[in-house]
């Protein structure tokens, strides 16, 4: 099998595994940064690989619309077109269809919208999702989905019949099983029955990895850890999961907590480019005044580029004066921190001392007393 | 001596030679790219420091205004505090004063401008960019100067006694000669006359280098280059000589024709930014739809970092997606090609075959038939 999701420790519900992929094996948990539009905005490929990441996400939606999936395939695929050549993941476009594009129409048959970028008409089925997935070459696909507010029960149970359905016409239309795990999608909102109904119907489709999706636009924290809690136990054992547009550090360390095996945000470098970074003390703005003439690096003790060569003053100089290098420098940390974070999981669950470490990291980065 | 120009080849009017400073030697013809705000707009200074580069400039204008001078050197000057630890050129502000900020006053004592960022009233004297760049603490600094415009013959005239009068002043004023190399600006617009006159002035202050200024800023290319054949005869052979502001391939071939020993400018970072490229054959922009399925390098041969991993056709996605990355591959050409165009020009020159050199390379750069 191309795709084996292989157990290591268990600690809790938490796990460290392993996930082969034609493209290299994955450590989990694992945090994937998102490179929607076949770059990780700011950085080089080689950048990336050296924080560490060993699986990077690109937007279906938007390859699709520039430069084209057909396009992408003449380069000879994702890989080679962004010189990236460890593991890829695509989501399936169905989340920014339903958060970016303008008029879309849901049918039984698929969904048709507006490109945000020229207003054309387009349509995307099941099939044509696979379709644009195979020519990507992505080593992790996803099924097509709808994705409903998370808090509104009827437009959820609608959905949910639409994306099973979608789901199934997924499977039998993917055209690389050999090259492509096809990931399925539960849904249902913060609603438990229908997550626990959901998760049972993707799971008889044997699929070789499953998501979690719906979650972190608009319900509470308490509600997407509680989801969480009602769907991974449903999960096989022997398969990853995936919860989708996860990535502040306390929702990492949660998700982890309750059996999440790999997440991705756009969080990270986006908010890097607003000049904010992570520390194990929590958020910081270097655009505030206050580190002006700070000395030392953004994170004491940090091994990133930045924090090994430049001053805290001198990030924030590049961000106040709107220069391109003072974003890949917050971008740089910031990655750099999730991939520690995951390594430090990784090694805590390894060392059946998880539990601590969580109550010790999100006392630290929330600024709870412990 | 800390600063000495040693000559080592000359080929006609054409010099090949090495100028030593406290942060290193630089070989001579060179091109040094431009980091204004203490970064050179999208890289870090180990791929400026790859590329080939051995001296950039900064904006003492610009670093004046925002960090300020002071907060530069508490964190122990600019080499420290944007982690370049090659040599570093600081301009005198002049130019951008006088093209940048609004509401200028110039008289006898020096001149009086708004800042172009906050409309705050400011002012510049000989003295005070002496200690403004004493502060920054680069290796070679620059005479405070007047920019007329270098066809207005009476505007020319009476700036150049003022540029005059404020070199002597800064030779005057100078605080850490033993670390910094002060260079003086000839003057004097398309005017043989002013132009000798300039020269014959500040070759008597007996400055460690000489630059020739308030070209490329409205001339055509056939009065700057007859402008450079009256002045640099007129200058010492022991001292480099430094065109302002000058970085189009051709340009620079014609000033190492005339005796040019250095260059700079914002040109070739400035057009990477907007998609477009150097090559032997002349500039390309990346953006024109043609480049969209082009595979193979931005120029065959290159051997920089973008030239060596990505294709034409991925780099046109990224300009047209606008991704940060995209400006980041198309900067680190354009400054290759100028440092081999660099080591090229060093060569043949060493190897007394410059002006055949010269031909050929305008001839393919212009389109030209030879």
């Amino acid at each position: 099998m191309p795709f084996t999701y292989t157990l290591l420790h268990q600690d809790g519900p938490a796990r460290a595994g392993v996930f082969t992929t034609p493209h290299g094996a994955i450590r989990m948990p694992c945090f994937a940064p998102v490179g929607t539009q076949a770059t990780v905005k700011t950085l080089s490929p080689q950048e990336v690989q050296e924080l560490g990441a060993e699986l990077i996400l690109a937007n279906t939606y938007h390859l699709y619309l520039r430069p084209g999936e057909e396009r992408v395939a003449r380069f000879g695929g994702l890989h080679a077109f962004m010189g990236w050549h460890g593991p890829i993941l695509t989501d399936s476009g169905g989340f920014q269809i339903f958060s970016l594009s303008a008029l879309r129409t849901v049918d039984a048959e698929g969904v048709t919208f507006q490109s945000h970028l020229d207003g054309s008409r387009r349509r995307f089925t099941p099939e044509k999702v696979m379709e644009i997935q195979a020519r990507l070459g992505a080593d992790i696909i996803m099924a097509l989905d709808e994705c409903p507010d998370p808090l509104d029960r009827s437009y959820n149970e609608q959905a949910l019949a639409r994306t099973h359905a979608w789901a199934v016409r997924c499977a039998a239309s993917q055209q690389r099983p050999q090259d492509q795990a096809l990931f399925g999608i539960v849904q249902g909102g913060v609603f438990a029955d229908l997550r626990r109904r959901s998760a049972a119907f993707l799971v008889d489709l044997d699929l070789p990895g499953y998501a979690i999706g719906g979650l972190a636009v608009g319900e509470s924290k308490a509600q997407m850890y509680e989801t969480l809690e009602v769907v991974t136990p449903l999960l096989p054992a022997d398969r990853p999961r995936y919860l989708m547009g996860v990535g502040a550090p306390e929702d990492i360390v949660e998700g982890v907590a309750r059996g999440i095996d790999l997440f991705d945000c756009v969080l990270p470098t986006r908010i890097a480019r607003h000049g904010a970074i992570f520390t194990a003390d929590g958020r910081l703005n270097l655009r505030n005044a206050r580190f002006a003439d700070e000395t030392g690096p953004l994170e004491p003790g940090c091994d990133c580029y930045t924090c090994l060569h430049f001053h805290r003053g001198y990030v924030h100089h590049l961000i106040r004066a709107n220069e391109i290098f003072g974003l890949r420098l917050t971008t740089l940390h910031n990655l750099r921190f999730l991939q520690r974070l995951m390594a430090e999981i990784r090694a805590q669950i390894a060392a059946g001392q998880f539990q601590a470490f969580r109550a010790a990291f999100l006392a630290r980065y929330l600024g709870e007393s412990v």
